[in-house]
């Protein structure tokens, strides 16, 4: 008897097929007796297919009616899901982003959500309807449709189960739940049983892709569960908790990787205030999003500066920079494609000491270079050759004692 | 320098390509100074293709859902074409049926129009806005999105030309206007340069599906021009006006035909008070619309009585009649699957006595059997064997002077 949130992502509504799976699931939580709310994306690849269409009819597509493309997709799927629903025999209705008003700024493509009446929800549940949310998409407070980015129908889910104060949010996907590191690289990494926001939150933004980001902040502010499983099997998958909820003490919880960025570097810049926004700001200007920075002091009042992009902006970053380091007087700039960053993370640092020597000597005994390191409270990234990402990552793995028992 | 309502069919907009061709139609009235507004149909086959993916999720789909799913074809051209006009350089935005508020009851798939807040398009429109409107559908007072049935894009397009007091609304299609005849089986079929909303009427609901029967009954109530042409080609196609407009002068303006309904027969009825509703009201349960009926009263106090079905209802109705008979003590149940009704339509003939005698007469002269008469004001219709379908529309073409010139 509880509020149970169900969200299912593209690969989980694929086809017609997939799809009557997910009805099944969804009857069933339903007839145990919990009120179940539904998010569903859209099928996968239907997203990246509407994109080119668009693409087709305008080279630069305006985003306001890139949104109000992209959200057929999920109206697509959810009323199909309400009509097997229904023909199956219960009571359902599918809901999109206006019609449960999830309103949002007007940031097209990259929408945030501003508020989700409830009321509309709740009347609905409590006439004993299964209610199908559209992921991914809102309105803004001039009626325009919007959607939340990448990966949005994750963050819809959960802020709708804040906005019900849902007992849990469930995350259906491909993947039966979160990994202590990517099993395709490592095969003796394992499932954990449960994970701190803090730690899903470096997890996410660190290339382990099973929750958007955005998501993750929302059931961390609005203490929500979110269980992460498979969708195409029964197995408990990940609890994403709040730190105090009696978990296993581990001292790092997941080892992740990125092979999306790549690397800049602007030689002996003139060491002086202000020099960071110079250098910063034309890259911010074209909409590049920089992930870690370096800066070094060095001796002669000059200082090297290196930071890292995606990989798809490395080439726009390297001219851009070429143009700041005339302008500011820096010496050179360098740049290297074939980088990816290796992190090990958890809450369980924050009180030892020592993981960072552990880090940086089992990557040394394995020659691999460290060229650059980043470091948060429950996180530590080293920037390494391309080539070694999958050996360190198995390396770490072993060495903070997350291998799986044989 | 007027407002121009332009509405474009399923096949105008089946590619990119075709809305390429419309964004540039559209592009050149706005340059000639008219204030612009859209109604796009969905992609041609978009919608049949989405019944059958309904269909594939449940075997009778619910209505809400099936409205909510057909309407995100409109999205997507709507949404297409606003993208290319504004990478032309023109201001342009696309409006769902919620946005500019066109407000229907609640039946689903088939729903008609209550109102239409004409307030937002006009603000839009003077902000020099090329508005693109979705066709088909809108949203109830409780806000679930509804359609409008078959070609209901038609009636967005005059509604919304009536809520806006447009100068005029164009509707493109794949015919360049309204013609005589069908020039498929009637080669000296010629294009009307002008037709009363009453002909079209007739025409419309008598198988020459130029233009949905509702929008016709629109357009004459507000009385909107409407002018049926190409999106192919730059000529003028057909205005539909009101009887005044100073018109050529025909007294018959067209001859129709309709192949798609099946006949019934129940012989020897007792006629007797009451007993049309005991034999229609079944039938009409069904949900199964009859379009002509005849009843010849005779001696003995019993009656034939003949009706049409269409042809997809015509074994459910056999099936309800035979029941029927038994209960009222009919004698038989006669069918026939094998006619087609031929009609000629001129407002012309109200003030002509004789053009009955010219249609009877000619078909009588092609040995042609009439199986059944039914008459309007405006209209008559025959119903023959349909193997003679073609020469019958034939000899009456030429009978009634609609023959185009060699």
């Amino acid at each position: 008897m509880a509020l149970v949130v169900q969200k299912f992502g593209g690969t989980s509504v694929a086809n017609i097929e997939r799809i009557r799976n997910v009805a099944q699931r969804v009857a069933k939580t339903y007839d145990q007796g919990n009120d179940v709310v539904v998010i569903l994306s859209a099928m996968s690849g239907v997203t990246d297919s509407l994109i080119s269409l668009a693409q087709q009819a305008a080279e630069d597509p305006d985003k306001r009616e890139l949104d109000a493309l992209l959200a057929t997709g999920e109206q697509t799927t959810i009323t199909l899901l309400a009509m097997m629903l229904i023909s199956m025999g219960y009571k359902a209705q599918s809901m999109l982003g206006h019609q449960i008003e999830v309103v949002t700024d007007s940031d097209y493509g990259n929408a945030r959500i501003i508020e989700i009446n409830s009321k509309r929800l709740q009347q609905l549940l409590e006439k004993k309807n299964i209610v199908v949310v559209a992921g991914f998409q809102g309105y803004d407070m001039k009626g325009n449709i919007t959607t939340l980015g990448r990966g949005g129908s994750d963050t819809s889910g959960v802020a709708i189960a804040a906005a019900l104060k849902a007992d849990v949010c469930e995350i259906y996907t491909d993947v039966d739940g979160v990994y202590t590191a990517d099993p395709n690289i490592c095969p003796k990494a394992r499932k954990l049983k449960t994970i701190t926001y803090d730690e899903m939150l470096n997890m996410a933004s660190l290339g382990a892709k099973v929750l958007q980001i955005r998501s993750v902040g929302f059931a961390k502010k609005y203490n929500i569960p979110v269980h992460v499983r498979s969708s195409f099997n029964e197995e408990e998958g990940t609890m994403v908790v709040s730190e105090d909820s009696g978990m296993e003490q581990l001292i790092v919880s997941g080892v992740t990787h990125d092979k999306k960025q790549a690397r800049v570097t602007l030689t002996k810049v003139p060491d002086q205030p202000g020099i960071a926004a110079k250098v910063f700001s034309p890259i911010s200007e074209a909409g590049i999003i920089v992930d870690m920075i370096i800066q070094n002091t060095r001796k002669e009042g000059k200082t090297d500066m290196t930071f890292t992009v995606p990989k798809g902006d490395y080439k726009r970053a390297l001219e851009i920079s070429k143009k700041v380091a005339q302008q500011v007087g820096a010496e050179e700039v360098l740049g290297d494609n074939n980088i990816a960053m290796v992190s090990v993370i958890g809450v369980g640092m924050k009180n030892h000491s020592g993981v960072a020597s552990v880090m940086f000597n089992t990557l040394a005994r394995e020659n691999i270079n460290i060229m650059m390191i980043g470091t948060s409270e429950i996180r530590i990234s080293c920037v390494i050759e391309e080539k070694y990402t999958e050996l360190a990552v198995r390396v770490l793995h072993t060495a903070f004692g997350l291998d799986a028992e044989e």
